[in-house]
Parts: C-alpha cells; structure tokens; sequence
C-alpha cells in the first residue's frame, strides 16, 4: 500500500513526487515517459531560473530530480484505469495492480494533431503547437497560424510583434474569437487572414520551407513559411476513474474540475497541471500545481485515523 | 504609459516579467529588492529542475533572466500606493509616480515578528530573521531559532553547521514539517529542542545576550545565546490601493483575494504569489501564478478597445 500513486511525470507529477519525497510518503510514479509535454518543446526561455534551455534537457533536469529520491517509478507503464474501493485506490497497469491511500492523476495535455501529411515529419522543425513557447524562435521570419479561435488569434497576435509575416489559416469563412482581438489582428499589416482555407500539406528538407492550402476549395496556394503554428486545441489524456458514488467532474472539454487545493469531486483523488481545468497550460503554472496537489494530499492523510 | 507594472521582483514578479517581455508588453518593475523571500531561503531541493541550490544562487538566477530582458526595472524603490484612475492605474514611488494599463500586486510576504521585549532593541544586533543572510555571523557562538515548523527547522540545519549550540524553540509539543527536516535536525547533538515553550524576552547590552524562555507554562530558562533566529511565519507585504469604485477584497490574514486568474475584485488589478490567498506559499508556486496572472493580464489588455 502506498500513500500515494501519482501517474504521468511531466512538470506537475515530478513537482508532486519532490515534495512527496521530501515529506517521507511512500510514492509510487507510473508514467509512460519523463518530462511530459515539457520534453516536446522546443528551446524555452520562460522556465523561470533558466535564461535558456531546450525542451529535452530541461525534461532531463526535471527526470534527474525525480530520480535523486528513494521513489517507486515505473517508467514506460501506462496506467489504465484508476478505482476506488472503500476509502482507497486501486491503479491497473499492463504490468500489475498497485494500491494507494491516495492518488494524483498529472496526465497533461496532448496537442489536437490537423492529420496532414508532413505533420509528424516537421514536428519541432518548423511544426509547433504553442506560440507562447516557440514564436520567439522565428523573429524576422514568415510563419502560419493554423486555426479560427481565440488560440489562433492569440498566437497571431504574440507572432505581428516577432515574425514579418504571419498567414492566419481558418477552414471557416470568418475568424470566430474575441472581436478586439479580431481587430488587432485585421489591423496588422503584417498579417493575411486567409477563410474558408484548409491545409493540406507542410513540406521542407530539414526543416519547414512552405505549406500547401486550398482556399475556397478550388484554389491552391503555396506559402512560403518557416514556422507552421498549429492552434487547434489540445485534448486531456483522460484515464477511466471508476467510483460507486460518484463520477468524476470534468468541464465540457474533459478536464478534471479542481479547486484551489487541487482536490478533485472525489475524496482522496487529486489532480494537477494540463490535465485539469487550471486556466493557463504551461510549465512553471503545471509545476507550481503539482506542488500544491502533493501539500493538499499530505494534509489529507495527514488528517486520516491511522 | 506602460502596458503593465509588476510590483515586486520575487519568483512571481520574474515569471510575470519573464512572459511580459516575451509578448512585447511595455513593462515596468518596481522593487526593493530583487529575488523575493526566496533570496533568504537556506538550500533549496524543491524547486522543481533544480536539485540542490542555495536561495541567493536561486535569486541570483532569477535576478539574470529578469535582466536578460529589455525592461524597465526600478530596483530600490518602495511603491507608496497604487490608485485607478478611470480605466488606467497610477503608481507612486518615492521618486515619481508611473501609469500603466494594468498592474501585478505581487510584493510577497515579510517576516512575522514575536513582539516581545528585546527584539526591535537587537534588531539586527543578535536578533534576525533571516539565517540565511545572517547565521555565518555567529560561527563559534550558541545561537536559538523560535518556531515550529519548516522555516524553523530550515534555520536549525543551517546553523547546526555553523554554531556551537543551536536551542530550538517551539510553543508547540511537537515540530511541525517535513519528516526529513524533524530527523535531521534530531539527529545533530549540536540541537536542543524546547517544546511548549515561550519566549518572554530578549536581553542584552550592546549586543544580545540571553534570552528568558518560559518551559511546560511554569519552568523559567535563562539561555545565554549571541543570536536569536525568529522563524514564526511570515504576513504579506500590503501596498495601499485606492479605488473610487470599490476597497480592494482581502481575506482575514490581510492577503488579496484572487480567483483562478489571479485577478482581484478591482477590474485591471492582477496579483499573484504570497501576497494573495493562494494556499501554499512555495517558490515553485509563486512562480507559477506569477505566469498566470501576467496570461490574464495580457488576455485583459487584448479584449479592451485601443
């Protein structure tokens, strides 16, 4: 039996396993990789006490911080579900069962993929899902958006100040979103919207060169871009909980509804980072709810008769 | 006119500015001092991606990438008082006052004080706050820390290294922290820990001396020591705020109350890290509402009409 099963190890989960450690709880991580969506980006500036470093070696800080501690890791395991049976969890694995007084489901975020042909290829050479993260990366360069809401808006916006060109691409005939934002995106003189247009293909050699649309459904156009901005949303990696009282409350998009302590519907389960309705997505936000889910958990069991 | 001005330059402040000089918002940073209360921190295992630092390393690496930046920073200055004027706000400082559309309150919190006989007479003659900043001055010399819980048990490791006696003194039957902390400090023959004891008054001539602890409610101590080391928390650092409309909201404790956008009652107003009602008060969380409040900020700027 442990204290405390956490399951994903990106930001949120290695934060939540320091503090865990450090407060001498019995821990157990199940994750399928280290670092979560961290280990995707790109070069990030915005990790506060580092200036600069890259997605992977900031992934590898983070996974030789996790390791420092006597903890329980099961790496490359995917949990597939978690249960609660009287006033403990059972987590399933492919690999076995574990028990725990408590759980901390850190599962993040998986970006919304448009399934085009050279997506995957371009991944991180030229691809990106996150303005916020990569955009300084193409100052003075051209770029597209892909998308036709306030992501999209909110990422051409950030790229007018950075790139000399920015192609905003809707499959719809207008940009639905905030109109001020709307507005300051039609003001630019930096920033072609083109509506009704559906990429089709993102091509390159080592890295992006140009992305093929179709606009108005007949007419194709090649845009010579360097970056390709994909803003379509991102999905929760959700894993079945199973409880006879209740279900678990999750928003309309699938997040896990916290509140401030990070204390999910379900007594004794907790939830932090991408994963839950936390209203920014990114590293040092998920981190910084990771610690708060491990602290709210600890007072939980500290609460219990042992 | 700035974009925003960020109030403070601890982990929130950076990250705040970190992400406003990312989206080329005109920024301005007023501060006494820069790297917040985590500047006086002791060795930090916990700030996730970092294993081991000290808290001035840690501040000095948050101080770099602030400055990294191309933003107006006003370090060593004291905001007087924030006021909203219409729909933009006004700062003033000792040396000028500054408008800016919206502002960040994060000042964070400042050493609670025991209030006792002696200790605003030695201020800064025995009696500190900080053993960070100020335990390698009794090297050879028995020193008490008072408190109870992580701050305190902070302060005993450091100057179980350093003194020559460290007497530990809680008003409470048991230390209340990390169990590591508890065992280390256990551990050390340097430590004597007085439990359900009062501190009644500091003493001394230029210098302190002694201190008058009242043991079990009725067992009176004399203890010679050079140094006394205050960890009972800590209270936030209020900035008066003027609004026509109406009074900044604030929970019993005198901490801003934010919502999960870190916005306050007053609309334009942010404030994030130890200052508001968030429910821990760690770096790594601080840091992350700190990137929360600055997104909402930036989200409320996008919307207005310009």
């Amino acid at each position: 039996m442990y204290d405390t099963i956490i399951i994903g190890a990106g930001p949120a989960d290695i934060t939540a396993t320091v503090y865990a450690a450090r407060k001498k709880m019995k821990t157990l991580v199940i994750t399928e990789n280290i670092g979560g969506q961290a280990a995707l980006s790109g070069d990030i500036e915005n990790y506060t006490g580092y200036q600069f470093i890259t997605g992977p070696e900031l992934a590898k800080k983070f996974e030789e911080h996790l390791k420092k501690f006597d903890i329980d890791v099961k790496e490359g395991t995917e949990a597939v579900s978690v249960e609660k049976i009287d006033d403990y969890f059972t987590v399933k694995t492919g690999e076995g069962t574990y028990e725990s007084e408590i759980v901390i489901l850190a599962t993040g975020r998986k970006p919304r993929m448009l399934n085009i042909p050279g997506e995957r290829k371009f991944k991180n050479r030229g691809v990106t899902y996150c303005a916020t993260c990569d955009g300084p990366l193409f100052a003075g360069r051209a770029v597209a958006v892909i998308g036709g809401g306030n992501s999209a808006l909110d990422a051409t916006i950030q790229l007018m100040a950075i790139a000399t060109k920015v192609y905003l691409i809707t499959r719809n005939k207008e940009m639905k979103g905030d109109t001020v934002m709307i507005e300051k995106v039609k003001r630019s003189n930096k920033v072609e919207i083109l509506r009704d247009a559906v990429t089709k293909e993102i091509s390159g050699d080592k890295f992006v060169k140009a992305i093929r649309v179709v606009v108005n459904k007949t007419e194709e156009k090649i845009l010579d871009v360097k970056g390709v901005f994909i803003e379509i949303g991102s999905v929760p990696v959700a894993i079945p909980v199973k409880n006879s009282e209740e279900k678990l409350k999750v928003t309309k998009y699938n997040e896990i509804i916290v509140n401030e302590h990070c204390e999910t519907n379900i007594s004794g389960l907790f939830a932090a980072g991408d994963v839950t309705n936390i209203p920014e997505n990114q590293i040092i936000t998920a981190a910084g709810h990771g610690c708060i889910a491990l602290l709210s958990a600890f007072k939980y069991i500290s609460k219990r008769p042992s």
